[in-house]
């Protein structure tokens, strides 16, 4: 059973509130001898932060992670700190609990929220900052997604970009990689970047919130990692970023789109190469076939809808089934879609990780 | 593990290729004491069943189905057959194995399909009919899902339609659930549904295929199915849907769409109500929120690929690494989004199912 | 979950009754390109079969298995039948469904079966034969080990041997596996076989019934095996004998002798070799070592408690609370420790089987 | 999968080595609304804490427990701090690692210990204080058994005590649980712990040690815990109590003295009794038939080897594979099985905690 774990061989299991003592998850499974050092992790986590430009929460938290098992540093081999094999825990302890007054959100329903869904199905809930439905959750997966990039074959580069904010989308022909480390936004295209800036600061000004696509792109993979029929590659991706807070959607490759193709459209052709594999004339499948990656580069992208913490005031009842209003107040990222960027690519990491392991346990050597 | 699993405590495997001597499933996990007939899950699969019009593959396939273990119609409990709570096992001979020629998809790999992958994950695999990959395969899940619905409290209804076919969307205005059974593509729009027809006729004659997008829609559900973060309800119902052949997306509510508003028009507000439950004013989160099911219906839809097996030649390579053209002969459905309604179904059933034993179990009586 | 399967990378569901229409089990995970055909796991199967002699039950079971997917004739592979890696579903049909009357224990409980406690747990139970609970369920059980054993790697060996029946143990000086196949008991020691059979004639002329402790020993298992703390091999053992019908304990090496042993006589001292690997002086550990393979063969040894149904009048209570006496007519083992001795092997299979996989995905290619 | 963790709904996982910085579980599936306070999880802890008597390690580890999440106090319910449904994160920081020179086992494989079998699966090993392997691992587990105590119903009382070390077993007739509170051994005969504590002395002046058998007693067991086949609730606890540290053997009711049993003997007779459920007239199957519980006692027993570590010289190898003897210093229980008691209350309690959430989701109410 996995409420609260996913993946099978790389498994990880998340815990904590958004306002508890600390949150965290444990890696089960990862393979031994892998140099780890939580400054990696860090990194990963630094990423995702909040407070790094005005289009984030300004909560303050260090998020500072700490390995709390599954390493050491043996003299025998340098004194390099290397995964053991056995579980590694870690954990990032919640400093900035501002001691703020709850009493609106503890007994009403903030709309698009999990308030109400939470209380109905357990009869009372951690209210404080959403508890345990908090987008702070993600932290512990950015942090296991560090680990999982380590455990996957080296040539395996997995980047993720924000695609689309509000009704702007991105236009590809302008797609620059580095352009994502130098905007706020993760944006892959410079021109949308700005427009972004603009459009943001108005949703911001309104204290109003605004949706977000992510796109997520693993280069390098090698064919055959994904196990039909239901541990399919794409069917675990679909779970994986379903999982992150506020998307609603998720497509591999054309998605969508390949709805309104015909078949003589939609089928990538190969020809014949010098390297023994195939080559692909197009990637409309998003580079899985059958639930198999194909080695072409595995692509998804997901929806994230507006942040429902806004301050325009919403029709909502009490725990008490009586008529309120309701107006979040508080620290909260107008386009949420931003920070999910870094999470959407330690959960392709995991995933990845998790069928690399387990391809190698069916079929051995042979990806 | 679960490469040809799915659920937790309502339990499906299924098992089977295209061109085997069976194909099933075992169902674990099934609460005593349901009546259950052969008959009923027969019912399912004969909706699903090929060859019913001109526009699904003219395979001819009984697709009758027995049940091998787990019911027991006890004379003491009036002769009727129920469920004993042990595995139910369900077994589908394939009888239309057509002894046909083979050689040319046994050495080429077809683009769009699971051939190529197939033989870089296993080294070789089952090439007639796509084997494990044959989208016969759901045949057992539309036989597990007639046994999940009895799993369901009473009140769940769980009906799909095909709402877009190619380019061909349906008016939502003229939505009708009857009607879905009165024409071939199970298409809640009469008027959409004769224009399907004529363009489905053309896309025939050309020997060419196309995509679609079918809605799944559960209403009835109590409030507080689903279990966060990783087992949540959206979750489990991406990875579902996202098992199914060709289906390349999955949203709930308003998906994609929900990237594109502010947080105002998506927050679904709340008034209180008599029955003590809030009664929303709108359902854009597709009645899950946080990964538990708020009470509303619960929507899903996804994206079907054009099926790809099409006479046209594509250029493609064959397993020693030679360029070739394949032409895909055979008996194929130019649209394998219609067959897939009835699997839509079967599915969210199935999850549905899962998380209403996993809720009881979690938290009692409560829903 | 797994109420009914076992194992995690080589995963076993079985399935069926009695006296339903056929019992089974679906295999998955299996590496694919092993040879496999039915009349090898027909051979394992043979070995448990009834009716091989007067010390088993006389029901006559063809016990005839087909295989009904997840393998394939590939003409370019030599047209030997491989596995595909998908799963493998295996068919026993029930033949000999004697229509006996089984009002009496329709209605009553037999002492020392389950016939209460699945009434008490289902509130009802196909009665025929002990449904679910019959040592039939083993047959599905020798199938998967037959399979599970062209898992492991060259150079492992599995056999089991009935050391004690009654109060009469083995000589462990006289051993010899060889003789195993040369009694109608798998016992290794060719005089304390015929003990057994002066032995068990005086049982079975008295309607009764006796227990009997099997051994099971598997030689070549590479170190390595085995995973802390939760997936111990000797856990995963104790779980997979235990779970043999009317096994009542089971232990590993010395077992319960090793509570009396002092440190310096239990430690297995270890001496350097040629070949890389210690030689060890002594195997009371059984060939495990913190949960983990040591190289030495792994010993495991189990308890079977006499077979409930015997000719002696015995008290009980009917369904509705009333006193009754029970006698058990039918066909019966006397002692079903024999037949439990090819289950044995096949589960050690399995469970090395899946230990291995396990091993190969999280660590590679070490052991 | 589940290297680390065991149970399905209620699910614990554990990490931490012995001489790293924190060790812990993740309890997930805990049903919401119950009382935990951190004082209840230590007392429990304190029971198992190292260094209370001379007859355990003298290693002084305060064994502090923290509940870092799936708790809150809402003062809306009064104030108490209850369980939410979200997992439980519990962490003990190690405070004790005392800076010793381990370059003799760091080099040097200890006979009895899993030195050499971690080395052989994972290339090497945190070797501080056994790392993973040490029995410190088990604190999490009597952390979380506090949990599962607090998850089963009413009336259900679980209890263990010491009834063998070395060759001297208890009176049963001397039984008293009473008894297990007043002497350091939780022996039920008085007498013997009087035997006992002259016995071990001696051992421990000797630098060595010796084995035991514990046996733990649950009762106000509910009639219909535990699921066919692989899930009965006797291969669970085979597993559960297999996998604690130096466990080599396990048993459940007559356990391995059912073998010499004859039918008559072994089966519990039933009379009809006031309330419904029959009496049991003995409790030779330990309360479980078929993997499921009867209502009657659930009785486990189970083998702890003596403790590897000793004062004599032994014979063993190094990473070098070569001849080296072996002491081992450091500090060490004489008797490993002392400390095991608690841990035997702890998996019992988890065991059942998860068969009665199982039970739940499965049939509903019954149980």
């Amino acid at each position: 059973m996995s409420h609260n774990s996913f993946g099978h061989l790389f498994r990880v299991t998340t815990f904590g509130e958004s306002h508890g003592v600390a949150l965290g998850c444990v890696v089960d499974g990862c393979p031994p001898g892998l140099p780890l050092e939580a400054e990696e992790i860090q990194a990963e986590l630094d990423r995702r932060k909040p407070g790094q430009s005005r289009f984030t929460t300004q909560r303050r938290e260090a998020d500072q992670v700490r390995i709390l098992s599954g390493v050491f540093a043996d003299d025998r081999t340098g004194g390099r700190q290397l995964t053991t094999g056995t579980p590694i825990a870690l954990m990032i302890e919640n400093t900035d609990q501002r001691s703020k007054d709850y009493s609106e959100i503890r007994d009403s329903y903030r709309p698009g929220h999990a308030d109400y869904t939470y209380d109905a199905k357990y009869g009372f809930r951690d209210y404080r900052g959403g508890g345990r439905s908090s987008a702070r959750e993600t932290a512990a997966r950015v942090a296991a997604g560090a680990i999982a990039r380590k455990v996957l074959p080296q040539g395996v580069a997995i980047r993720a970009a924000l695609v689309q904010m509000g009704p702007h989308a991105i236009d590809r022909a302008n797609w620059d990689w580095d352009e994502t480390g130098r905007n706020p936004f993760f944006c892959p295209d410079a021109a949308a970047a700005a427009r972004y800036e603009t459009y943001l600061d108005a949703i911001r000004r309104d204290g109003s919130s605004v949706g977000a696509v992510i796109e997520v792109v693993a280069e390098g993979v090698p064919p055959g990692l994904g196990a039909p029929v239901y541990g399919k590659l794409d069917a675990d991706l679909a779970a994986a970023m379903m999982s992150i807070n506020a998307v609603k959607g998720v497509e591999i490759g054309d998605g969508f789109a390949a709805a309104a193709l015909r078949g003589e459209d939609n089928a990538d052709e190969m020809r014949a190469s010098n390297d023994g594999r195939p080559v692909f004339l197009a990637n409309h499948a998003g580079g899985i076939l059958g639930g198999i990656s194909s080695g072409q580069p595995v692509i998804c992208r997901f929806a994230v809808k507006p942040t429902s913490s806004i301050l325009t005031p919403r029709r909502s009842v009490d725990r008490d089934n009586r008529d309120v209003d309701v107006v979040t107040k508080g620290r909260h990222d107008p386009c949420v879609g931003i920070r999910a960027v870094p999470v959407a690519e330690a959960m392709m990491a995991c995933v990845l990780a998790d069928h690399y392991l387990r391809h190698r346990g069916q079929v051995g050597a042979r990806a």
